[in-house]
């Protein structure tokens, strides 16, 4: 059993570690357009060797290459025998580019999206147990094989990843709110930062701020490609700071607790 | 030595707890408005007894309780033997209002911030530890008596934390960016957050809204106090998301990435 990995750094390595170890598959071949990366991902044993493209022995190929590319490997493993699917944290824009690029979906590729990450990136900070305990979204569309979706769904599950199956629309709508919005407001706040508040910094700046540090080639691609339900969650936000920001204009003590204690209940739901 | 505790809840408490291990006092007293509250706090040895004004005998007054009720309490004590401090998060406003009732800051009076926090509060969620290795900001005036600033500067470094004199209007400048404002835009990001989204909340979502779970009885305050700086804070954010806005309304990818490098550079120097 052969895994191609396109893209070798945090995501695509962790995989390809994890699947080693849960002994998923025999041979990991990677993918990688920066030289430096896959000479990386080669020493730390991520791959055990590299290609220029997909080889036609290839069983299976996780596409963990940035968002803006994701659609083109798709098109062009369509005809390919491997059970195929990508990590992406965008999924209906990807499968309509590639429907209006091939007429249809390929039934043998999986939208997915593993609910994992760092700040880190690249193969060095590929972690085989990154996935451990987290849950991994599959959007099957209705042109999806289901024999390719159970076996990508039986891989992840392997590697002990929860997994769920949500409309493709849906899951966008849900992670601009979750995932995206927050990563969005953290990298705009941090543009005011500066080096004297950096030496004031607490445990709530740290925490808050966390997301700000992830890497901007993976995120300008999620917030292009989800910029429709981003935009939507984006506008709800200013709506509701607007509001916050009249209460405390207002200096309206009641208004603000209650206010807040609404978004503190939130929270404490989640404990 | 006896130390009176007005507001025995998180802070407070932890104070309360913290100098009774250290062996800075020998009596605790404490004044809690909320019944409930003292009684936990008696239960669980945090304060001896419980007073409904400070003693004539007291030697330290920390006042930990809401920032509203903080001038009132330095005003009352103006004329008091012992060294008072509070652990307010806003300090300009707090020392105009006392200089305004009562002619100048009492000598006696340091205004004090200690910043470590937790999302629970009340006297059960004290603990011994919470200042171990934080910082303190201490923001004297020139009324203020450098003997009892010295006084209070060596209590919090007994109990392990890092002492930093700053000027109060630098001090409200500077947190209404590193904590008043984070706190702020992780109240308005949760009150579109439902239960849906809690069942997709990833690390990201977790450590980007945990300040969003702090206690609305000691934030409504701080936003009212130090609304000047944190408006100006909350301004130049406004500006900078409508700037990423923007960006990622027009599709310019390499705009998106030098912004988010910019911010992910700046969060990266706190590592």
């Amino acid at each position: 059993m052969q895994l191609v990995v396109i893209g070798t750094g945090l995501i695509g390595g962790s995989f390809a570690l994890a699947a080693r170890r849960h002994g998923l598959f025999d041979e990991f071949v990677g993918i990688e357009p920066d030289a430096q990366r896959g000479a990386e991902a080669l020493a730390l044993g991520v791959v055990d060797r590299l290609c220029d493209d997909v080889p036609r022995t290839a069983d299976a190929v996780v596409i963990a290459s940035p968002g803006e590319t994701i659609g083109a490997w798709v098109a062009r493993l369509a005809g390919h025998r491997a059970v195929v699917f990508d990590t992406g944290s965008v999924k209906a824009p990807v499968i309509a580019a590639v429907r209006a690029h091939c007429g249809a979906l390929p039934p043998r590729f999986v939208p997915a999206h593993p609910i994992a990450g760092k700040e880190r990136s690249g193969p060095a900070a590929a972690d085989a147990e990154l996935f451990e305990g987290q849950q991994v979204i599959l959007t099957p569309a209705p042109e999806t094989d289901p024999d390719a979706c159970a076996r990508v769904e039986a891989w992840w599950r392997a590697l002990g990843s929860t997994v769920i199956r949500l409309d493709a629309a849906q899951h966008d709508t849900i992670y601009a709110v979750t995932s995206h919005l927050p990563h969005l407001l953290a990298f705009a706040y941090l543009q005011q930062v500066d080096g004297l508040h950096l030496q004031h910094a607490g445990g709530g700046f740290r925490d808050f701020s966390r997301i700000g540090a992830a890497d901007p080639d993976m995120w300008a691609p999620i917030f292009e490609l989800n910029r429709g339900a981003l935009l939507a969650a984006l506008e709800r936000f200013e709506t509701d700071l607007a509001e916050l920001r009249r209460l405390i204009e207002a200096g309206d003590t009641a208004g603000i607790k209650s206010y807040l204690m609404r978004s503190r209940a939130r929270r404490r739901e989640l404990e």
